[in-house]
């Protein structure tokens, strides 16, 4: 068994190093200065617990890695590039091998199963940045993330558990799930938060804002008839298992879009996430104010280069009536 | 009320040219050598009943376009076009504009709604061509096609109203419907059989593939408790309305996954074709084998470049155990 990660990214790049550090076989999908710095160094992972250096082959493209009948593949970008990366894996001849969509939104699962016949979902509970090419950081501890995975739409097979007891040997704390797609609904309306945390920080209007945006993202999934599962800080396992923690020199950067902002990424995820229950909201008729503006200011700040936490905390106010 | 259509191929030049002769303004977003030849000559409308010229203002972008307030728009791009197509008219500023997808495929309703709050869906039934630059041929007579128009997911508004009475002026004949996607999942079961035009031709293979396919469609719209309508040769409208008529010196270039191919577009629609019974199959426990192995087939002509026709029938039939 080799798991080929596809997007070293601040997750991707976490359950690689981390994979690869337990003594499991990975090949990592990268590009541009982290697939450079990979190559010459290998990545540095910074975590509660200690600084450690994996090293693992890492490729451009899945074809280079010359695709095994064994392999778990392990999809990381960002949902807006899934087609583009499923394109390249069915390039590579990827056809039956289980793929794992760990990823924020819903909508890749959908997407990946027009073209592989294989796919699972995967939840990701893993406080990690990436900000430096050659470094990731995980601020989970004892264990550094958490995940749930699972059959897309429903169910566990071998290559859930397989993938899990790897994960779990790697300092991961993973559950196969039979209704996996709950977990990552639970998720999505965690990351409707991100773009607030990527327009005006932390702060009190953060905090205002929150539950605006959770309550809309639960009245159209109830609406839906979408069940899901709370995953976020009240979820018994965090206590037990991956608390935040300091990582020594480092101050956690922030969500992902704050991440994906800050790094000139060029695309954001928010189309998918807030996005997500917009488009839900106008099939089951209800209304989405808030998620919808939120939308439209990442689209705003991407287009015209706005840096995170550059949005004026009045505007937002105002906007939304607050 | 201007109408502006995103992508001038066979569908959204036929519709743009015959609103631009009934009257009707129009603005149409091209590329490459169509936008070139439209901009130096007009379009080239070839029908049943003669030959027209079309001149209508044409763009690359639609920010060229200066959207307005009371535009509708009407997106003809294929599918896998549609993410970049509607990055483009938001970044032109499209706010609340009605959105018609009349496009093959039920996949863009809802990625269209992730980021616009006013989308419909158009089902397109026109038989047309586009091969040649600054030319379409539309094959359908008395009336040149037929849409069903309406709001999505459900209902019709005064945008439904207002554009069907504009395109039956301009000589098609247009339905506004409370359910528009039974009427778009009708036509995805009749563009199953595209890609095998595509790949064999209409021969007796052909005829023997097809039932194979639509069967899988049936069951697994069944299974996922999609209602359809029927918009094939069985509806009763396209007997008194539009019927397959000859066009002087033209001959019928095929399916528009043909004419992809034909023109060397670089993609296909497969994967939202084929490829949406594929996904529902997978999701609802229905075995999808023809419909997956086409979409195999329609990536591996692509990636090696196998002109339409080319597949060797024997291949098919042995590869579908016929």
């Amino acid at each position: 068994m080799r798991v080929v990660v596809v997007g070293i990214g601040a997750v991707g790049g976490t359950i690689a190093a981390a994979l690869s550090l337990a003594g499991v076989e990975v090949a990592g999908i990268a590009r541009g200065a982290q697939l450079a710095a990979i190559r010459a160094n290998g990545l540095h992972l910074r975590t509660p617990d200690g600084a450690h250096f994996a090293h693992f082959p890492c490729y451009a493209d899945p074809a280079e890695a010359g695709l095994r009948p064994d392999d778990l593949v392990v999809l990381t970008v960002k949902s807006q590039d899934s087609a583009a990366a499923l394109a390249q894996l069915r390039a590579a001849g990827m056809t039956d091998q289980p793929l794992f969509c760990a990823q924020n939104g819903v909508a890749n699962e959908a997407l990946a199963a027009r073209v592989l016949p294989n796919v699972h979902g995967m939840t990701v509970m893993l406080p990690a940045d990436y900000t430096t090419p050659g470094e990731v950081i995980t601020y989970g501890g004892p264990r550094w993330g958490i995940f749930d995975l699972g059959r897309w739409p429903s169910g566990t097979d071998q290559a859930d558990a397989a993938l899990a007891e790897a994960l779990n040997r790697a300092n991961f704390a993973a559950f196969p799930s039979g209704e996996v797609m709950q977990s990552k609904y639970g998720k999505l309306l965690l990351n409707l938060h991100n773009i607030v945390d990527a327009a005006i920080g932390r702060g009190a209007l953060f905090k205002k804002i929150q539950p605006l945006l959770t309550a809309e993202g639960e009245a159209v999934l109830r609406a839906a008839g979408i069940a899901w599962q709370d995953v976020g800080i009240d979820d018994p396992r965090r206590e037990s298992l991956m608390r935040f923690a300091k990582v020594t020199g480092a101050n956690r950067a922030g969500s992902s879009t704050l991440q994906s902002f800050a790094r000139g990424a060029g695309s954001v995820e928010t189309d998918f996430l807030n996005g997500e229950i917009v488009m839900l909201g106008a099939q089951h008729g209800v209304p989405t104010p808030v998620n919808g503006w939120f939308c439209r200011l990442a689209d705003r700040m991407l287009r015209e280069g706005i840096a995170p936490g550059a949005i004026d905390p009045t505007e937002v106010e105002r906007a939304l009536g607050l």
